[in-house]
């Protein structure tokens, strides 16, 4: 697909200012994605697509999480985790994307996965770090981002699981085994 | 079991340094069982059992684990936390300690569960508070326990996940749960 043609369809979806973000991510995923050894047009579809379910009723993800068999956990956690999966889903449906690869990107973008692909880790990342995202920490993983993909994303998940845990929220179980994966992998590494 | 006829068994089980640490447990769970109505004499005999194979071979701990079919997942975890559910089986095979609410205390001493009983919550409570213990932290969670037995495993719950991620080691994912299930019910009581 044409990105004037993703990105017009995307833009039907979301605020100004989640367009906004989602053209920072895409920014950010394309430069990934070349520095990385990526397929750019891969991270760039997906990197525009990513939020497309964000502004969805709560309902009706939640009826897609049921039907298409998602995991049972993300129902009992908040319901910002259910546009990632319940987006995959209507990226196929609705923009008849079926490359796998770019809807799996979709799926983990905001809980992570043990064992992400390159382009899953990219779409990750890029979210936590394109140019319009500003918290504590965002300029290391930047940073970290510039040398080594896995750090980078390592230091993401690390990050935003103790940002839950300092405001007493949960922490969804995927995120904690990609935490637990990244960590197994750079001991493997170093 | 008489406390003498435990402390008997448990001592040439232990080193020196091990079996006072076990009296301190004990010494605390008593107290802690006093002042949140449970059974004092099962956290008494919890608590003296509850680092009964601590110093077992490890190859005989994971063939335990394996036998008795536990969680598969510990076998990819650090050995530390082996020894609680094999010493719920080995002091029922060696001590006869029949008792499922000891047995269970003894099992999940290390990483928590979710819906953990008062008697789990008091062994796992006093083993991380009894007073042999320094380390960042333990005082404030001393001092929680004087007030809410739920609230101050919660502070250790997420002081030994914190900790962890500090050393960036991985965290076992029924620890998370753990947590995960007493944020809820802070959240529900509050």
């Amino acid at each position: 697909m044409e990105r004037s043609k993703a990105l017009e369809l995307v833009k039907k979806q979301l605020t100004d200012k989640r367009y906004v973000h989602t053209l920072g991510v895409s920014e950010t995923a394309v430069l990934l994605a070349n520095q990385y050894g990526a397929d750019a047009s891969k991270a760039e579809l997906a990197a525009i697509f990513h939020d497309y379910a964000k502004f969805r009723p709560r309902e009706e993800m939640k009826r897609i999480l049921v039907d298409e068999h998602e995991d049972e956990r993300l129902l009992e956690f908040h319901h910002e985790l259910w546009h990632a999966p319940a987006g995959a889903v209507l990226v196929r449906r609705e923009a008849g994307i079926e490359d796998e690869e770019i809807l799996s990107a979709i799926r983990w973008h905001t809980t992570g996965k043990p064992g992400m692909t390159m382009l899953e880790k990219i779409i990750y990342l890029a979210d936590y770090i394109e140019p319009g995202r500003v918290f504590p920490g965002v300029e290391e993983v930047r940073s970290i981002a510039k040398q080594n993909l896995e750090a980078a994303v390592l230091a993401a998940v690390k990050n935003s699981i103790l940002f839950l845990m300092s405001k007493k929220q949960p922490v969804f179980p995927v995120t904690m085994d990609t935490y637990n994966d990244l960590i197994r992998m750079e001991t493997m590494v170093n």
